[in-house]
């Protein structure tokens, strides 16, 4: 098992517009409904200590709204889904998807050092010692790292998230790989992506225990043929193409709060 | 197969709030509902032989609402079900999932011990001999563990539930393995939940016969980023990287009786 | 293939309950809809000449009320079904599945005797002769065991009814067993089957070509504990660990008719 | 690839009642509602020139009424579409699944002539003197089968409809497998299908690239019991055993038009 | 991985007709519904710039409606989407389903001869000559190719749409196919598609990263029985026989804007 280290706890939220009742509601309430979830998202647009929600207007039937909240941890999660439901457009927005997840980055590298390193220096695994060099190996990670475990959400006009889970099958299994052949997997795979690093940013989570799927990824760029163009050529890579395993992919554009009126 | 002993007979319950007809109540309705089943709840609260009922407020769509209730045998069950769905809010809560099971422990190591002694004091399979020996062993078990067969809800903040079966696929076949492999990966899979053992309290429950998945796992904490590290630790376990398949996972905070209005 | 008889056809109907429209009911419209409904249960209540119709009341969230029909033939079924859905509760009551099948019993024993004994005297497969000896033969055990073929359903306060197909896999597949294999592996899931019988009755009834599974599995028994321990034990039977794929399980509380108005 | 010939196009159109609409409907409106789509149906009743439409009642379920529609072409079917949905009954009516296909016959053994003795006489594959022996075989067939690629729906009592594709797995590959192999294991298969001849009349229709499943198979006979002994003897052919994926089975009893009222 | 070159963004969208709201609203609402809706299809009707939209009647109940745009990029695709909600049949229509993707060429054999060329010459992969080299063959591929990639949709009476994938199985896995074998699948692929290019038009779109499937294929042509025959031809194809999965089949007719009173 690769070390991990862990950041912003995460939710994505998938509504549909409750568009009967919508159309149903009167100008002035459904103005009033708009400006209450439209002030709650402007208080928590702007990234503070890890904490930031942002909108996207979805493409296609999947769903009409998305949300991602970013939060210091799961009650504060909790809150912010509770502050939707009870904000003016909660009424009219129908819950239809969901993925909880948070931060991670999987330190296959840094792993495979500190345990060749411990095991030179004959220190058994899980005693009090070998368990305290790993901790401090993962402190010194969390603090070198920080700015990517508490991301701020990229700017880009356009987001494409999905979540996804390695292969379990009879014969391919990932969790059955060798550490190190997990390793090599992981890194031709990196190098993909840092092809692309000047047009798609993005923050992988990891939601093992905590939803359906073991990663939810999140990509933003300026037009989604670019998620289109980095996908495919990241599934010839040896590790997606044998065990990546794919749930519904969401392409949404980003909405400030004030534009919330012009989508519903 | 593993001789077994049983304990409480449990049902989870998923409840999606009817929000269109909760908001159409009169503030007045409201409250009473949420009196009369925050009533109900609270006589179930506390653990008493047995018999105990905790709410939890869920994260993301899959439901609103997740009730655990233990009881002494399926007819209670049935009576918790029928008053729930009677209480205030039961014209209110949509049943959208639910889980019957019931406290399981699997004896792999005794089943061997009993069936290995047997087998060398010459005492043929089935025999009433036989029987009454493995019946009496079952006895001291269910005497001994009494307390984890009978277990109270743990206090902790967050609860992750989620069922799971083991593979029979073509090839890979936990049915198929011999009882002494099977017992061999259940210790070591063993051995990882118990490093999690202060911060994570578990209660497994059997459904095989009874629902759609094989068992199901309810893990308590303080914080559900523990439920993410164990599970993904006990992933690269023999018996679940090849054998575990897992369905939906629930993460719950718990919500006192008093404090249903809050989450409504 | 083995031969098989055939008795009564079975309906299994899952009802929920439409609990707004019903609970917007008078009081007196409920009454009259319970009273028209539980007279027409209490007229198929006993068994007679192979009719019957029994009530349970389902635990969790699958269906409320499951309906056991057995009748002489599938008009007789379809008849059932109009009734119900023409009595006073059939506005009231949504169909969320069912299965449709006929009692059956498979002659593998039989089968193979009967097919041997035709092959020693040289008589031709599918020539009249040898499907007038095939034919006799099945109405000998027809007669024989009729009582099984058109059964009482017990009395039992619980019901688990689940549908299951026989694997057809890329490289374990049922029917391309060898006759002689597949009686082999029945006859010891049979001796596990009979272990159980004086806690457990059992209806197997045969749905190819009739409804999406291969075969529906009733078992009736004074707890639910009980069919997760025969279920369990049989998992390990070669015929189940290799060959069985299982559809959803339901556990019912049997209803008696004038008790319908308790678990609405 | 066996050449086809095709006939009659075919809707199959399965209704659920939207029994609360229907029931909130005036008696004078729902007579004049039954009397207006018996009236369509009626009209369709008789077989003429391959147009045809007949309505069953269905077991359980899945759905209330299955219409199939035989028609000239798929300009015809989408107007019987559109004349049912507007029809008395149209508003009543929830479309809850559907198969579009064709009457297709496979010519597995005139494939393999004509394409035998096109290569012994030396004529190049796709070329025009290929095309038109190919091409004026087919025309012979066409008219020589006429009366099953246009045919009658048979008056037996009851429908056995269910969808079917054959296998494209991992090993186990219908397509793949050579023309000579497919043929032999269809004329078996057919070898079965005629011990049934007088008990069960048959359509099969093609469905590749018209619908989601490969084939439809309509068979017809007075008693459902018939099905079953037919589908289960048949599931031990091998070309059923290994290759056969069923969809959906509906059952139903023939509703003429001027019973159309008593089935709702 | 072959290089792509991609044109006009593309949006199917299914909607069913909301019948029950539908047929409440008064004559004339239901005409100017039409008439905005109409008027809105009828400016986008003709082929300008790659800009097009085309409404098809669906057969069957997967949808009533299926609209495909073609725009310029994503961002119009989503103000159509919008424009279309907002019309006067918006809240008439709920959407069922969607596929959003892009017009691709994948250039199987402008890639190997470009690699080829390139690495003949010594030019290391991934440098800026190499970059520079590919993109220029890309440019040059999109100029002579535009016709194809901005296309405009076929006047044909009949649409065949469907999305696919290439499987990602255990031991059959197109990513883990070498170039070389997948540019000689494709080129027999398109050999079949060739044969049937009087008759049927299709275009291409890609999706992977956009959308769940990875291709969709939209067929165009003036009886659906010809996409029967082209379908069932292709998939005796390796690629499609081995590869391909297949998600759901839309067979629509193409409705006029000014006939869209006359399918509602």
């Amino acid at each position: 098992m690769p070390l991990t280290i862990e950041g912003a706890a995460v939710l994505h939220q998938m509504f549909r517009l409750r568009r009967t009742a919508w159309r149903a509601l009167p100008e002035a309430g459904r103005a009033a409904a708009i400006a209450g979830t439209g002030a709650q998202l402007e208080a928590w647009s702007a990234s503070s200590e890890g904490r930031q929600s942002v909108a996207y207007a979805v493409l296609g039937h999947k769903c009409d709204l998305l949300l991602i909240h970013l939060r210091r941890d799961f009650r504060e999660l909790a809150e912010a889904q509770a502050a939707v439901a009870n904000s003016g457009l909660g009424d009219y927005l129908e819950p239809v998807s969901s993925f909880a997840s948070v931060v991670e980055m999987s330190l296959h590298d840094a792993t495979v050092n500190v345990y060749s390193s411990l095991a030179e220096r004959g220190i058994e695994p899980h005693t009090e010692e070998w368990k305290g060099e790993v901790e401090s190996m993962l402190a010194r990670q969390r603090q070198a790292l920080a700015p990517r475990l508490w991301p701020e959400i990229p700017e880009s006009e356009y987001v494409c998230f999905y979540p996804m889970s390695r292969k379990r099958g009879e014969n391919v299994n990932w969790y059955l790989e060798p550490l190190q052949a997990r390793q090599q997997m992981m890194l031709e795979h990196g190098v993909v992506g840092r092809r692309y690093a000047d047009d798609v940013k993005q923050i992988i989570t990891g939601s093992i225990g905590l939803d359906d799927w073991e990663w939810g990824v999140d990509l933003f760029g300026e037009d989604p043929l670019i998620f289109k163009k980095l996908v495919y050529e990241m599934r010839f890579d040896r590790v997606s193409a044998a065990f990546a395993e794919f749930g519904s992919f969401y392409i949404g554009a980003r909405v400030e709060p004030a534009q919330l009126a012009a989508i519903l």
